[in-house]
């Protein structure tokens, strides 16, 4: 895993997923050497990056300019840049444009997780996996409604990690926000 | 339970206690109209308020005089300072001074838990209790050492408690910092 | 606060209430000598002695005739059974039928939360409170999405809580399942 | 990463480590394919598995003879039997005979956790890592105290992770209990 200071970061863009949080849908997503991955929401590319070194090709976008940008520099520095087709466009038109995947990653649907879930259904390989990570309340409860009714088997957890730091007096715990990953199996 | 919002606070001075968590401090306290406390490191006064509120009267301290000047303004803008006797000095010269006590609250101890303890064991009331906010792990494992061996029945929970934020895009949860509550009974 | 172990309990009923939330649920309730409280789904009855101790009056339901018979012996094991009215009968006639009152306390729904808090609405007396705990993830987004469109002000509180068994080889932690409280302020 | 159920389990021996530990363990291990791990307490032998499908050649022992009998079932199932030695003895003769090694996973330590750090601090290769995962409360500050006391880098994360179970009505959680992972950087 990358560490969290291995990320430039920018005032306008959230992230990165904190390396944990990395670490975990990179298990869960069960990526494989040879597999293409769309990435919804790069923000600033913690995940594109850990996806980038563990699969065939990604295909991120997000919405937000600052992020593409952002992004593309930490590909850069970890010349992982050849991995990843970069988009600051629409979702849905990525999704069309894209070929044929295995793993969907949703960081951010920027309200149009519905639909987006919908069409990457239709355009998953056989054996194919869809992860969302959550901090909405609502983000959590639309994913699994939405991938049950499209008949995937969902599975959801909710991590709470908090980390030391240890100081002269002892160690004093400092919580991360909570955060659900939703994935399909 | 008083609001987080109703204390004013110094940034040299810790706390106040977050409202859930003055609320099972003060379950676990049990605490009684003719209570006597008596509270070590009482910080932005956060649980001296509430002690205050509840019982006889309350003997607190703290080594640093920011937080017993700003305890002391929680105290008189609440119109609770006449059940409080604030100190600026040693835990252990208080535990000293102080007459017999119901309940003992260490908030901060300075470096001198074990101490603390051994003497405030000596001072409590039949059925008197102690209670220790944690939120170095140092605590939690001293205090429990400490008040076995001294031969109380102790308890201890870990608190994670995370609070929504409800904007429009849904609803964000935002965590507070682990804090451990370790009490006898 | 009672002890979890205060009570009697139904393999055929959930409850009760842990301690802990039952403590935070009575803080965030600011419930009042003189209030009227209303519950829908009394599960064991760890919330209705609490509220019934502390306020003049608790009407309350569940459609689960054991739930209510178990509230009802640990109501008199605790000789509180003056101060609540005890119904198995549907949430929204109970609803219509009961005074105007201060708190409405949601610990079970049976699927009607929509309407139970719209009805409710109608009935809150002024400064009147509407909580709900909640453990489904569902529960927790719908009470908030309703409780704003009927204007109230909420908040949410999820809170993970864990107990340490303290053994000779040192100190385990067990966690209690996570659950929210939604309440209006 | 195996899911939990790919386990074989016994009534006497704890574990298998919850797959969300497993992946962080391995994530915050960052072992490589040439590395020597050394496991004290294989328990079920989640962790070992684990291990033994990444590093060269795991080395681990149980005092327990059903713990060892049940982690080489597993590792026979899953075919990973050649990269383990699997040992019944003494935590400190298997690092007094073990080669040089990469990593130390302390998964327990039956009451012998200060010697064993310490021999295993003597054994390290350079860059090596230790890792112990604690649920004994203890357990964390007395492996902090001691790593930084023999001059290692020390960090430590406490994870929450509750999952859910999706039923009808909607979506529950489940905590599992806390568990903390102390490792060297």
């Amino acid at each position: 895993m990358f560490k969290d200071s291995d990320f430039k970061t920018s005032p306008d863009v959230p992230g990165p997923t904190k390396e944990e949080i990395r670490c975990l849908v990179i298990c869960k997503s069960n990526v494989k050497k040879d597999d293409i991955v769309v990435e919804i929401g790069c923000g600033t590319g913690g995940l594109t990056l850990e996806f980038a070194k563990r699969s065939k090709q990604v295909y991120s976008t997000d919405k937000n300019p600052e992020a593409v940008k952002i992004t593309r520099q930490n590909l850069l520095e970890q010349e992982l840049l050849d991995n990843v087709n970069l988009y600051e466009e629409d979702a849905l038109k990525l999704l069309e444009s894209a070929p044929k995947f295995d793993i969907l990653m949703v960081g951010g649907s920027g309200g149009d997780l519905y639909p987006i879930i919908e069409k990457a259904s239709t355009k998953l390989n056989p054996g194919g996996r869809i992860i969302v990570t959550a901090i909405l309340m609502e983000t959590k409860t639309q994913s699994i409604s939405k991938l049950k009714e499209l008949g995937f088997i969902v599975e959801i957890i909710e991590v709470n990690i908090s980390k030391g730091r240890i100081i002269d007096r002892g160690t004093m715990m400092f919580s991360q926000n909570p955060i659900a990953i939703i994935y399909t199996i």
